[in-house]
């Protein structure tokens, strides 16, 4: 290595169908066919595609994300086949380096409609808009969100080895489970869904099964990973991944140029496309080793640093907005908190909207506080004061400016 | 200011009993008489007794910790009448500076017994243990947990202004409710107690009338704070606090030394007692003016800092230890990383509740990493290696040592 | 922008001499035509040589270093008018981004050898010597230097404004008495020199004049900046530039992938060449209005971090090896600090050369602490320990190990 | 341990004359009697006049500054012997905690007069100034400077353990050596001075001796640290240091709440009498195993934090303020750096007087940016923009307020 360029290990291309390449697949499951080998120890490129797999578009409109198509998400690039990776190995993945592609530098953060994906705060905002982001190097800025640019925390919001055919039943088992006792109104949990379900090179038996029984990508899971969406797993991090099947089978996708803790509008990360760099080494019998059952890491030296004392911090409890008191909720608490940071900035001039696209995907701290004190869970809230160009600190008086407006949909 | 020692608001005896003093008390009600004064501006020392008001010794027996009695503890100091403080007002409160008494340089952290107290882990861990915490200026360190020392980021438990007596009802309203529809056979919250409520000055009849309204000092609370139990409140912070009631009643209490994110064990952080210096002002109007339902704290600039690149970071999701799958519930997820850790730990030769201690009152980072992908919450926990005098990265053969053993009940 | 890919402002050819590229120049100089224009708030790419014009290859022979050519170094890209900037303005240029070629995956750290250019610790380290960087995205490391990888703060070594005629003259007229006053017996300064003089788009008898007169671009000067060799301009900094000529004229080039304070061994950061992205804002009248007679910068906020306490320091003092005292030389302090380094870590097998490069381009800290206790300047050199892949700490026993060697010249 | 109160080694009294307390003494020498007895692994606090001995008092004149007496300065607490330390050995120190006096808690920052002491910048700033620090816990402020208010660094400005004879006479050798080649008409080192030489409890014989022979305070030396005033050797770090006695007898003293990297106004710290808690471990032969020469240190984990972003960053270079070009001259380019931060902070209305001493008292950062250059030397000087109450980024324009005045001598 040395004298010449980094191997591209998947080239993904953005003018085509997400389903038409073979390189890519949407579901979790140990028969999707390897797409390529790496050695261990080795370095590679790896491109993605967003997690969308191209469906928004750079405009002023948020009719796409009200009308996404949501069987046709976060197509990962892989699987790749580790040399000599089996299982109850751990496979060590060190995060080299995140970037969009160079004539794409743009991406993207969303809130769906309730009807259509919904997210954290859906009851209180049920419609679609959208914020697109403009990166100049290692920074952003919004048209929609003025007043506000920050360096991303750049990271993989999705990544994992396949899971065994057992691995995979206990997944169905007790997400069924959950789906079987649901009384609330709204999905709890995706069951296996034939309907696009895409197998990479897998033939059309393959792919019937792995629509079948394969796993959705959106949550994450203990076993592997997955779509865990943790912000600080940026350039630099170092992640130990247990290793299910023989090879590994590692995929990654679904790119942020940035995230908030809790990514709370769903499509709340700055969504984009792009390239991943990635060194591979096999640790042998990890697992045992490590008494691992999820995976671990360590982040990397690089992050964007405010100072400690440069977090302005909102604190939330398991009170709803209702005036319900909730059990040792962290849920509700985080729920909580995110409105009062809502309320808080609304006073700049800001819409709510933009307010719930920003916390989505800036680079906010979100810590359980206390979750022991009955019946209050206590979470909090850290807004970084110097992503904006104005000063936000409680002791200046804020003033009121016309900060224009995030993208809706037609109505 | 300058020329002279800084004034100490309020003196605590550490050899009498704290019912017996006036200037503490443990209830949250606008009856409590002030203790003192303090002026607008003005900077003081409060002396704090630590959370069970001295129940706990510095020996190696958890038996005080198993027989501790709850309805005995979070004396706090004050309430103090701020000058000109009015409801509406946002009080900012610094806090300048954090010690131990100089004479009593250490500090505890309990398991509770399952069956008096509880803790998040308690169903696994259901029995009584105790580490004591040696202070050495800025560190600490455990004969009960060798092989750690780490600086505190010391800060109070407790702080907050009282509620009015509409907002005491309401508390009293959603709380009750809560426990009436309790059906899990655990408490599920602490509704009015006279048994040894203290009400600081107060006459027999407000005693009584305290101890029959007044909130138990447990769970922080929107409204006002309270037990919030926030780590990075440490010294250099500046907290808003709202002012429900004329002179705002501020109280301050249970200090600790330091914890980690969520306080787990619930007497998890180092308790002890000491003394607090803060500064008061009065921002007239603030509550409409921040659109301030919670309070909102900007941490100091001294935090202990271990580099981003130094946490041992572990993830959890919301599928319970039984395998059952939980709907976005952050709450399993963070116990869940807590079991990460400690089966993680455990391999060096550290008994689990020398885990579950450590990860209670160590600078643990906890974070709600995503809340969005259903049905599985996945929430982090990063442990700073620094703390450890051997070497806990992954890629690291692990050896196991001996480690000692907490404090325990005797049987 | 966004929709569309930032555009380039200069292109660079790798395999063609940088003496017939009409985008480069080596010389300040008011007459070297502008390449181009940019606009006021524009973003741009710009392509950058090393620092070298390509005079290093990636080997194992260190030939190429000790016979380098310093007439034909620090091709600068450049010089761009910037839209309406006028003597007196300010020039702030943001440094959005700094990436290697893609193709080009790797940089070099070299010891001239002491007839040809020499170094801080010439005297002591007369050999040419080499070191070839492998860059893994945000990393790097080295074959010739075993045991340590890091990741880059990335940053340009020269950027600035052209003189105008009459700073010029000044420089010519300083440095030409420090020439004359020379009784050293090495060079002091480099006097404008004709041969190889390259101006760029000039015609033969503007590069005639510019070889007269045209400043050298080794030594950074107040009154522009230019080679300053500032570890911190990394990613993120803003950068306030003084205005001299009509459009500004601003060049920039020698771009380091990591260096450390001082950059000692002088070819002494990680030398690469690359792309840099840079926004231009002019600020009308900036110098009087900031009182600016030389640059001034804030860092960007994301700086490789490692903990305050990761850092393992070393004292220095301006008593030099000899044992001669000498007067408040800070100098001469961090020469001494320099050394103490490189007994120090010689102890795990390094070879003194290895440490020399390794000191010249990993990101120490070198801090000015005392300069007021006659007769002894205190400087300190703090070496991040995270850097190494062993422990360095002074309490653990150090072993020798085998660490191969850096490039040697063939003798 | 634990269960009582950390012992204190050594007790001031504030109100006594420096020269009569036995645990202080003004020189270094291998003769001075110890004041106690420390074991190996103890932790114990030391008390510490400030570094004039208590001349300076809380007024607003500098009278008293520009009439120090400057025989009878750094007394320093100690000689303590550590049991079983012998030449050779290293004394590893730990710095747990650092306090001023709980009733006095502020501290002063001086411009000697160019006759009488002098600093960095006495040819441009000749007159006596001085700045009153008040505390509140962890943070100071000054009526004589407005607008700032900053976290102390506090640190010991002196430390070390005493010479040997031979290193003493080595010290007077290449000490005189220098006094007797000057010819700037300034003092350039401080030979040994009976007057007021002071020897702690030794006798009136071995007195005279230590008068005749014993090394100054002054400056820090390579052989044993001492007077370094290493703004970053605060709280938690562990530092390094050379044994050259039986016993060690180490020193501490010259306590700083805060210091700027080059403490340049010469008293330019703020200087404070108070309490240090430290703990000594022996390294056996440790001199030749890490092959030391001059103190290493590892700075602690609790530093003040801005963010690498909150720095705004001055450069200067090795061209004097009278156009003249110096060669390679760190300070003499650190000198300029200082006066471009005067330059720019004189704007908001601040006296150039006022800047010097924040500049010197502040915790601003002062790098070695290049020293290889020929033939300037480029360093900066980063001012955190947080300790300021008012906006100093070079965007926000300047406005001119009243600042008041810092103490000068009556005239």
């Amino acid at each position: 290595m040395g004298t010449k360029a980094i191997r591209t290990a998947l080239k993904v291309d953005l003018n085509k169908p997400a389903r038409e390449q073979k390189g890519l697949h949407n579901r979790w499951h140990p028969g999707v066919p390897s797409c390529g080998t790496i050695a261990n120890n080795e370095v590679v490129k790896i491109e993605c595609l967003d997690w969308t797999g191209g469906q928004i578009q750079n405009n002023d409109s948020a009719d796409d994300v009200r009308d996404v198509d949501l069987t046709q998400i976060h197509y990962l690039s892989g699987p790749f086949d580790i040399e000599a990776a089996e299982p109850g190995d751990v496979l060590l993945v060190e995060i080299q380096d995140i970037q969009p592609f160079e004539d794409q530098p743009w991406g993207f953060t969303g809130v769906f409609a309730r009807e259509n994906g919904g997210g954290f705060l859906d009851e209180i905002y049920p419609k679609a808009a959208k914020a697109i982001w403009d990166f100049e190097g290692i920074f952003c800025s919004s048209r929609h969100i003025p007043g506000v640019r920050f360096a991303g925390l750049i990271h993989p919001g999705i990544l994992g080895c396949a899971p065994s055919a057992e691995i995979l039943a206990e997944w169905n088992k007790r997400e069924g489970e959950l789906i079987a006792a649901n009384t609330t109104g709204r999905d709890v949990a995706k069951p296996p869904e034939p309907t696009n379900a895409h197998g990479g090179a897998a033939d059309e038996e393959i792919t019937a099964k792995i629509g079948r029984e394969g796993a959705r990508t959106i949550p994450g899971r203990p076993e592997h990973g997955g779509n865990c969406d943790i912000k600080n797993l940026s350039r630099g991090s170092k992640v130990y991944l247990p290793v299910h099947v023989a090879g590994a089978k590692f995929s990654v996708g679904d790119l942020h140029f940035s995230q908030g803790d809790g990514e709370i509008s769903f499509c709340g990360a700055i969504e984009m496309a792009g390239i991943i760099t990635l060194k591979f080494t096999i640790i042998k019998n990890g697992m045992a080793k490590m008494a691992m059952k999820s995976p671990i890491f360590q982040p990397g030296p690089v992050e964007p640093q405010f100072g400690p004392g440069r977090y302005l911090t909102f604190e939330g409890f398991s009170v709803d907005e209702n005036g319900k008191q909730h059990y040792l909720d962290a849920t509700v608490a985080y729920r909580q908190t995110c409105l009062r940071v809502i309320e808080y900035l609304r006073r700049y001039g800001y819409d709510d909207y933009q307010i719930y696209l920003l916390l989505s995907c800036a680079p906010v701290q979100g810590h359980i506080a206390g979750l022991v004190d009955i019946p209050n869970a206590c979470t909090t809230l850290g807004v970084p004061m110097d992503i904006f160009d104005f000063d936000i600190r409680p002791e200046v008086e804020a003033v009121k400016r016309f900060m224009g407006s995030c993208a809706f949909a037609s109505s």
